[in-house]
């Protein structure tokens, strides 16, 4: 397949490189900043330079940019693109991107299948990028009435590049287990880092500093989007967080130890259940 | 020197193997589970299997039980104790345990240093013991008055058996850092794996849901006792969290771009700052 990769930061990057590591498939980077598309060409990530007008060369197009520039992205470029072609995007939220995705897919005549990598570091960018980070990943697809042999050619593709598996879902189960498994953690390590007891954890702290706070490095821009694209599941999310910490923390107020005891062992035995 | 470790659970077991592996001391493993002491012993991890009326021959002695179950130990046990040997706790918590083991020092004539290492896994007991889990740890030290050649031979310890750094603190530093290091990240833990979500979570879930889910595969005996040894400091961080949780969503309910962007901005100005 000729595959053109759209906007070439972590994701991107990411995708080109895994898809040179492991495939013979033809990439094509199209990337706003002309010379980081350079950068992937001399790293050997991607085979040639492309521009939006050249996408009718594309059997695959992935979008990897932020959720609402991959709509901007087609509404101006769809055009360009040639009937058939499958498109997906990457983005972290489905609801508000797919059916408009799906629109665009009917007017300009190409195949839309959503989809979204369950990957990334607490850093951004091209330089960030790696052919290994969706190694043994979990590769969500939202079919959203795609044919089905288009979405077969979308998860073999992902499992031919590493991904460890394929979940088959909806933009609404998508959203609502995305607000809680990668949304709800990146909210709570901001909070956590707010405190005025973090910029001395020093020689106080270990494993479970290191684990909570991680992604608090985030991209604030990216991420706003993200929460406010998701408002409804996150806010339930967070409504959910708040009634099991309020519990834990009256059980403390109260000195109930039977009651914390019992509150952590609900916890434990989760962990426990799944595994982990 | 002739070291004494009281408690062969993860803890106690791993300074056990930490010495044999990177020192010449003689190191002594008492527990009340004799068939412990003897698997510690046909590993190699202890010299000799001893008991509480032998304590006399130690020049050193860690006590790895729980905080409350180290001063009834000392209390029971202290007699035995040859004067001037040094006894450090290894206790997750300092206020509630340090006073009373100074005071037991004074009535049986050792040297107490209290100390905390700061590592652990989220799975307990001797078989997750291990000689290299204090590798590039800080280990604390709350030295309560005792002579600086006692510190001083504990910190030479530390660093000698793989400790990366030793940090010299007192109880109340000690406990209000550690609630916010330690213990809110447990109590998170567990009120994040307590969502109706979290058993669906495969599939969904990448580093932001592993990393913070880890330790609610808690010792909820353990920590119910730690939390509430350290009620007050522990609800102090608790409201800091709460206050800036509240923020974020009252932000995200509010549909405020603007102010979700900048208290994320907060949080990863912070990460940046400490260079992580």
């Amino acid at each position: 397949m000729k595959i053109a990769v759209v906007g070439l930061g972590i994701i991107g990057g990411s995708f080109c490189k895994a898809i040179k590591l492991h495939t013979q498939h033809h990439v094509i980077g199209i990337n706003r900043t002309l010379s980081v598309a350079r950068q992937a060409l001399a790293d050997g990530a991607i085979d040639e330079i492309g521009s939006p007008e050249q996408l009718g060369s594309a059997d695959l197009i992935i979008l990897c940019m932020y959720p609402q520039a991959c709509v901007d992205f087609i509404r101006e470029n769809g055009c360009h693109i040639r009937r058939g072609a499958i498109v997906t995007d990457s983005s972290g939220i489905k609801r508000a991107i797919c059916p408009q995705l799906c629109e665009l897919s009917r007017e300009f005549g190409f195949v839309f299948v959503g989809s979204h990598p369950m990957a990334g570091k607490e850093t951004n960018g091209y330089a960030s990028s790696d052919g290994r980070l969706y190694e043994g990943a979990s590769f969500i697809i939202t079919p959203c009435g795609a044919p089905d042999e288009a979405v077969d050619t979308l998860a073999e593709l992902a499992l031919s590049i590493g991904f460890g598996s394929v979940t088959m879902s909806d933009p609404e189960e998508h959203d609502r287990m995305i607000a809680y498994t990668s949304q709800l953690p990146h909210i709570l390590a901001c909070a956590y880092v707010l405190s005025p007891c973090c910029p001395n954890h020093k020689g106080f702290s270990a494993g479970s500093y290191r684990d909570v706070s991680r992604v608090a490095n985030i991209n604030s821009k990216l991420w706003s989007e993200l929460f406010l694209e998701n408002r409804e599941p996150l806010i339930e999310e967070l409504r959910e967080l708040n009634k099991n910490l309020t519990a834990i923390i009256d059980a403390i107020k109260e000195s109930d130890r039977d009651a914390i005891a019992d509150l952590l062992e609900q916890g434990h035995r989760v962990k426990q259940m799944l595994g982990e």
